[in-house]
């Protein structure tokens, strides 16, 4: 199994996590450095031609892309420890929690997006930072909303069993800091996230602690 | 089952079809006027706190929401015909299919992004247009350049059983019609769009079908 990663990418963070929870260790991790463009090159748009990370070869070759249909294939594949938990209810309520993260937020912060709103709309850095502040916000503001008032929130997001929405929430959490944006009005957000970052396999998967990364942002 | 709808969601769109594809009616739909910004008014704030449609409400209480979860939960819940093929190579690819549409592109085209670059950033109403047409315009080629090549492919994206690749697909092609995209240079895509949209369950699900609509663009 191939990985194609970059340091900063949160959605090869969540993919990162899930393969740290599952004890799967991928053969090779090779570097797409976002910062350089190199997503848009050939090489890398004959594995994904979105020219996004992350994406994942499994041996037979076989390419998967989009970081949450990597994580149900990996919950799929290797069933320990489950990412979903067992009911209908609950995991619509998990794959809903994930996604005000991975589709209605992370989209808009991301690099091609960025970069549109410098070059096409003469934003200037300041109007970025405080276009990722923006949506940072409405999402965390949204996921406290449900978190801290659902009786189905418990240690982790769904009771007391860690799933992808965990794993989007550690990345949403990186991606605030990316941004500046203080997590402190976000109680249960903050309690889970912490709750999680003290937990070796998403500890390990941080952006941080990637090869090519700075010591701090 | 009370849905939460409004004529031109696209995200709605997609549950619309799955419930006729399943032949699920709900016993009431509830229109939330998005040009009048009724998603942010306190009543359905409190349905969901992300202030996007869809959202559906089962019997017992239970919210649900993000059009993809709402999705595989409609494929668990009632599983015929199924949404997902079986193997989880497929279902890995036609769930990254959908995200492209789902997570990377329909996120940055809905009214509160278009509306933060008009307000926030002073982007005219040609620059808006530019900006939809430029995503809808990259998830088309990316889905071309997969659709095209993949021995996958078949008569719908995933061999010849309608997925939740194809209900993306079909929102994809009718949210690049609200941008004026021309879909003739994507002619895998377009294929595969009329040949869902020649069905009934598609068909009795779009946009300009339902109550409130306009009878063109």
């Amino acid at each position: 199994m191939k990985l194609f990663s970059f340091w900063r990418s949160l959605a090869t963070f969540r993919v990162r996590i899930a393969l740290n929870l599952k004890g799967i260790t991928p053969d090779e991790v090779i570097d797409v450095n976002l910062m350089q463009g190199k997503q848009r090159e050939e090489a890398f748009r004959k594995i994904n031609p979105m020219m996004a990370l992350p994406a994942l070869i499994e041996d037979d070759g076989t390419v998967l892309f989009e970081s949450l249909a990597i994580l149900e294939y990996l919950d799929e594949t290797h069933p320990n420890p489950p990412l979903l938990p067992r009911g209908a209810k609950a995991r619509a309520r998990v794959r809903g929690l994930a996604q005000i993260i991975a589709c209605d937020t992370h989209p808009l912060i991301v690099p091609r997006v960025r970069e549109y709103l410098a070059h096409e709309f003469k934003v200037d850095e300041e109007g970025v930072l405080r276009w990722g502040h923006h949506w940072h916000t409405q999402a965390l503001q949204a996921l406290e909303a449900n978190l801290a008032v659902s009786p189905h929130t418990g240690r982790y997001c769904q009771g007391d069993q860690i799933t992808i929405a965990d794993i989007c929430l550690a990345g949403q959490a990186a991606g605030s800091s990316y941004f500046k944006v203080d997590l402190a009005p976000y109680p249960t957000v903050k309690r889970i996230v912490d709750t999680c970052m003290a937990i070796d396999a998403f500890a390990r998967a941080h952006p941080l602690k990637q090869p090519g990364a700075p010591a701090s942002l």
